[in-house]
């Protein structure tokens, strides 16, 4: 049995530190990425890191929000993502859910998000 | 665009009025449920209304913590269910996906929870 919460908290603290190739070295060789739910998915960790490249560009700041739920080999857990877009702080309130293959590695990620879940909270920039 | 704010509304207060068939209703006729996510899914709505049943028979009491995540025609959701199990009152921390029909149905239902999610509140019973 994996350790699902090490896994998630390494992928927080990787994309707060910006580190975009160690947080596409947590998904599988062959993983799918559909960000938002709904998107085409990316597919293959070459997809995956430009992806991360792409938005890690813009500085962010991820915090969990609540417990991680664990099934069988999948996690889904509440987190949320501090930005700035168009000069406002703004949350965003996000569902993720990773399926994980047998060694461990992020076979799948869907995130669950939607228009309602952006809130401003000021003017000010973040970063 | 359906109003699925007001369906996991009514899925919640259905639940906390130990109101099963009223709960089964709000899936379509072929739905499956997958709860927890792992286990082996039930399908169609009669197989559904049994669910229901039987889980209702332990009243139970839930509560959404946090936001609604809307992507295309999936929610995500994290919930707690507060429930007496073995005499202690027990909060069980969940996330629920469900996936819309055209119609606004449930489509289909999966609930993610695991051991780690099980919250002993107190040796008292709830109800």
């Amino acid at each position: 049995m994996q350790n699902y919460q090490a896994i998630v908290d390494e992928y927080v603290a990787r994309l707060n530190a910006g580190d975009w190739e160690s947080v596409a070295a947590l998904f599988d060789r062959d993983a799918t990425l559909e960000d938002p739910v709904g998107s085409e998915p990316k597919r293959g960790i070459e997809a995956i890191a430009a992806f991360y490249r792409g938005n890690t560009r813009n500085p962010m700041k991820l915090a969990l929000a609540g417990a991680l739920r664990t099934a069988g080999r999948e996690v889904a857990f509440p987190f949320t993502v501090t930005v700035t877009l168009d000069g406002a702080i703004t949350r965003i309130d996000i569902i993720d859910i990773f399926s994980f293959t047998e060694e461990g590695k992020i076979g799948a990620m869907r995130a669950y998000f939607g228009p309602d879940n952006f809130n401003v909270q000021g003017a000010d920039r973040l970063f």
